[in-house]
């Protein structure tokens, strides 16, 4: 029996009764601590309009503005005490400034509420993770150009349905993900811009009476203009659920390219050595190295998507303005912020260090007549046989090779004409894998010259 | 005992076997088939570059515009009959085109795939999906703004916790929504812009050796420019999971504004009224009307994340290029996209039949001294108290009126002075509910003149 | 320009290097610590048996044994250093142990591996969160029978559409709530009953040639016995997901139960008081009482299920046996734990804490002619009207009273007789909302007769 | 410019007007037809207990009987014509049998409401699901069993981080899913008894006045008691969301199952050769095998899962009782069931078709040191070393042998004691992966014997 120990445990939880569980659900200063710095440098924004409008006297703003930068640097310095029962940062930094600067600390909250506080705060904070999502996709993206310049013609398999379907090389691979990441970027930019509109000014919900100017709060912490509506600015949410879903689309791109990782570093297939760094071995078997970061890597769209579900599941059918249910929101954008910037650097990391292992990668590309779609294009293109032919033709052929048990570029000239009349030596041309990448010269395909000419665009683009 | 049914119901499910279970699991002309006309679009923009670029005569060419054209017309009557054996849409349509032309319909299929048909199909039909949600989005932010125009000056209560908070205008709260709306428009016009990119000429997955001219094809089927990787363009679907984002951030919009009206249609609230046309009856109860429509919109999040969450699922950790997993797709967008439609629909309906009931808000925003955040404003604003105090005067004067039984303009001036000497009869000035509202003039206020001055300016946008 | 910031405070984060972020997203002992006394008792439970089945001696065992005790009363303490350069809970333990009795720490690990030590902390972890889940349902219903055995006849009015529908009493009201978390209570026993097997002694992955006795481990871990296949256990979380499914369906019905509580809270429903412990007030407005902790409960579905989909998420098309994305699992599971545990304390206080307004309540189901359904009831069990003709006269009476401004009780019988001549005075016997619900005797209906019997019923379960 | 084009689509989709977009999205007719045999199933057992209990005549009750049964041969002869102005099921078949019947069909709605009907419909249709599932569980338990009969020695790789890590045995691995799905059919089972409950008779959401017997028509609906609250019979879908978090557990065990096929199927695997039954070929490739069922099942879980979130989603804070939001439910579970069924005989069929290349698999399992545990393993238990030491030896060994290029049983004797002096020839009996296997005898380990019984228990268990 369980009983007593899951209710003593049960019991121990929660034993201080109602209030101390109330306190546990309801003070958010144990994780709303990160946002100090925006909600001092918001208050130092609002306290210099005030000023400016004559709200504030000029010494009472000056007062203000010492004190709030000495409970940053105590902040900063680890020194500062912070306390659950003044519930969240808000609180924390408005008392600790009272005891600092005295009575002036009071006329701070003139024409602002805890409401616009926080959606300031949150804003700001999450700005940044912006910004630093796009920092973090710019260098994994720099990592990936460094390898695709390197192998912009090691020839590889290119798979679909992890079959070889057709040779494709090792730069062009890697560019597949600077297109992903490419999206990504330019989505954080436009969801970055889409936010960045200034809630400072819209007090409770509805807006003050005080000649209050929003554009010069906005402008002092770096937002484009203010939010339009004050019960939508207190209400809104979208710039956290579209930096989580941006977040997620970045995260799936990432598991996908851990996923190759992981198989590629299998003995089985062995096309990649991962460097010692971001693996992990095992004390008996030297051999042996654990792809522990592509694995770690490939795992984190699970948090982060689950962010995005749970800050949307909270959000769905709350009536405006505020509802204290909007508290949970923190947390899980914290937490992806995180993750989502780990992951870049830990696949960063991995791609830098990374070493192709070109014999393998070209012998598994020559495999399975990975050519066989060269020869079938061939004979449409040179022979004139319509398309549908050209593949019963090269069925044939490849059928015929597997006979034998060797490969396309082996069957003789006369055996191939024994299959149709139409072929010439010409066909040899476009059998080996180098021939076939180099061929596919289409816009955006595999060629060398097409993965270079993309890398030059990138490199510009970047700057 | 159930086992002997239910293994007949599973055995007759399935009764045909192995073949009849691949069928069914791998066939996706049942939902592809919507896919019809972008596909025949497809086809006939590549056939055009295949003629001119030299890979098709002038002849074939002509036999395949005419004959996808016929198919069209069939397919657009109802008259055409779609075989499961043939799989998919891209099957049945050139099978269909070979019974009409002959031979020439198999070298339609020269330098391109299955792969780059499918990615390309999807993204025309996704594109469309864009454009409808803008509109939809437009038309609904129309009938706000007429209901803000409408009521630019009705007082209603202000919420926090659902808890009466401060006095605000109907014109702001519609504007609210306004907003939200604005956002999910730039939104979705950002992502319509950001996968516009053609995939056609892609080929399977390493683009082709043919000389095909990738910019016309993209051009002829309204695409900014062709995609720039050949493995990516076909194993991206980034363009459907950020419509499916943006789709339930949309949604969760919905959501919040219909639990709004499912709680001011009750007997307590009675904020408004809903047309017969958009709730229904109870014939017995005649005075009864369930917001059916609201519900079912609040509803609507559910399927539409549900769907992002399902197609996220489905890309998390698959390798390069084309997985049959990627199937999964397309039933996903389908139904998150009509369900949008239909929520925006609903709501722009809703919201042009629905009657406010000015006398009932009014009221409500009158009680529960909604305008003592005014008073402590005053206090502070004229008579020059700090803003702690001010609260705490304010605090004491509602006490009085609540023990009294009376509102705050109920009191009389000396009842006030008596708590604070500086009180004058100016305070009376900002007591009532119209004047707090007018008096908060802050940009994005409730005040009228700024709710005005944003209906002109989105008038503006809107064109 | 953001640039140099945001790449600062990306190179701040990761400044150290490649190192540096592998240990940051590599190491779990910052969560996994609270896997501490359970990686002991699992420990302990395998040196016993170790030494029982003679592969250890009795002193090394011993030494082992009082080892393992110290370490652990050094971690209860708060003593102990860990250390994120050894990784995880387990290779911290084991290092202490060593520093402590030396060399017999190196047997401890004869015959396991850190994959089954990883799987049994976990499961003896969530184990005790299902006891702990279990213990705070029970004290819910217990609250929650209190309210409702004292409400047994207070009438409410019962809502379809949140509109009026018919009478119901509180005490059934509570006891649907009742049903809900019965359904949660068996749904953790069950799923109790299911994970309770121990995979102590799979070693890595394939078992061991060890002479071991599982079955001794299992059944001194408190397990029913071991897992029949050691590959399944190393790979398993299954009990994970389960926890989180279930406490995602828990925390749906407190949702639900939530949101009622919110709204009648509110100055149109005033159905309900909550306690000032578990709402917060206005400075300003001392009337004014915000239902945080309803709120913040009604959020929670958000993280728990959030987390449900995480780890769906993660666990999605793993190979086996064990990967390292597995390691995403504890934090998500501590969270919704956390999280549920929460939420059902703060529900169990306040409904204990919360006062019934029974005048409001009662008012409310009067209105809107609630006993409408009584009525045609009436009239096809007295007057012997066919169902539908019922309805059709009850419509009419009700149109000829909302018409004169009355409720249906003071209609005349003249008046009644006009509508349709079987009706008899014996009517008026069904028209009040008392006699609605006294007669709803009905297996599970509303009368009070109906809700005493399931409050016995659940007393006598509850024991 | 689009956007005349996709102004006139959208309205084009909702030409009609208001009217034509409210029965769009309220109506339900159009997926709740899949009710009709549930739903007359219902309405018979109603019936008859009406009859028993003297409020229907016995002569209505034989008409409405009969005239139930004449409905449901139309509807099954295909002849039904369904229409969406009756919006549901329950009107089209009530108003079908007014025409058969007459007046009597008007009865049969007496002491019921379309609330419990809905409820009781749908969890009579989600009760058979939960028995194909459980029917399809046993399906694919029975393939996999025989699989492991088949192979319970033939030697493979267990893989930790998809990286060697021992030999198992191709019926262990077999059988780890074996175990998963064993609690896949508890879990079923479970929920199944838990939902076994009847709404029936619950009314509109308060019981009735009528003397009706709802432990009959419990009975009679196969049902095992009347649920014990009517507002939460009418409010529950427990039975849905259960049955959907159980199918999504179910649908990740596959998509790892299926994960592992399809890189078994890879070139570079080549463990495993699917049967063209269940993979598709290339028509110019043939031997190319895309394991295209093999990724659809692992796609599945996408969709499965996405349709809990949906239900979970928007069942989140609703009110009691009924709201219209809970019509979304039945077309998630209708396509999560379906998938779910077809998932399952898609893998049945998979794997009683798929043949181990017992070759490939050996060869891969004694490459790369796999048996270093064992050899660590032996030097604890015979030369008595301690666990770390007999680590480094291990080490030592591996280093040496890979150095020369050798496997371990390739090292001689003097090369091994070179090394450490303790090691003698009896060594050489644990370095084959047969005696690898064969040796680990732990209970649920990887030796056939292990293996051998946990088939005899599970095929007792099954019957």
């Amino acid at each position: 029996m369980t009983d007593k120990k899951s209710n003593a445990m049960w019991g121990g939880r929660f034993a201080a009764g109602p209030d101390a569980i109330m306190e546990a659900i309801n003070a958010s200063i144990d994780f709303d601590k990160r946002l100090a710095s925006q909600d001092i440098a918001g208050s130092r924004a609002h306290a210099a309009m005030l000023a400016k409008q004559g709200i504030l006297t000029d010494k009472d703003a000056e007062a203000i503005r010492e004190g709030l930068l000495t409970v940053l640097s105590e902040i900063e310095a680890g020194e500062f005490t912070f306390s659950t029962a003044l519930e969240d940062i808000h609180m924390n930094v408005e008392a600790r400034l009272k005891e600092i600067i005295g009575e002036a600390a009071g006329r701070l909250h003139t024409a602002r509420s805890r409401n616009d506080q926080v959606a300031t705060d949150f804003k700001l904070w999450t700005r940044e993770q912006y910004d630093a999502a796009i920092a973090g996709i710019e260098s994994l993206i720099r990592a990936l150009l460094d390898q695709a310049e390197a192998g912009a013609d090691w020839v590889m398999p290119g798979f679909t349905h992890l079959q070889t379907a057709q040779p494709v090389t090792w730069g062009h691979h890697m560019m597949a993900y600077v297109e992903m990441l490419g999206r990504d970027l330019s989505r954080f930019k436009d969801a970055r811009a889409r936010m960045n509109e200034s809630p400072l000014g819209s007090a409770a919900l509805a807006g003050t009476g005080f000649p209050i100017d929003r554009h010069m709060t906005a402008e002092a912490l770096g937002f484009d203009r203010p939010t339009a509506n004050s019960l939508d600015a207190v209400a809104d949410r979208d710039f956290a659920l579209e930096f989580l879903s941006s977040a997620s689309i970045c995260a799936m791109h990432l598991s996908r390219f851990a996923e190759e990782l992981v198989i590629w570093s299998s003995a089985q297939f062995r096309f990649v050595a991962l460097s010692d760094r971001f693996s992990t071995g095992s004390s008996i078997m030297p051999q042996k190295k654990n792809p522990d970061a592509a694995e770690l890597i490939r795992a984190k769209i699970g948090r982060i998507f689950g962010a995005n579900v749970a800050l949307m599941t909270v959000m769905k059918g709350l009536p405006l303005a505020y509802s204290k249910d909007m508290q949970e929101d923190k947390e899980q954008v914290f937490d992806a912020a995180d993750n989502l910037m780990l992951a870049l650097a830990a696949m960063t990391g991995m791609v830098s260090d990374m070493a192709a292992n070109t014999d393998n990668l070209r012998a598994a590309a020559a495999s399975g007549f990975s050519t066989a779609t060269d020869l079938a294009d061939w004979l449409v293109r040179e022979a004139g046989l319509p398309f549908r032919d050209a593949h019963h033709v090269t069925g044939a052929l490849v059928a015929m090779a597997e006979k034998k048990g060797v490969d396309l570029p082996d069957l003789s000239l006369p055996e191939m004409k024994a299959v149709h009349d139409a072929i010439t030596d010409g066909v040899y041309g476009v059998l080996t894998v180098e021939n076939s990448v180099a061929s596919r010269t289409s816009y955006g395909g595999t060629a060398p010259t097409q993965v270079r000419a993309q890398i030059a665009r990138w490199k510009e683009v970047l700057g």
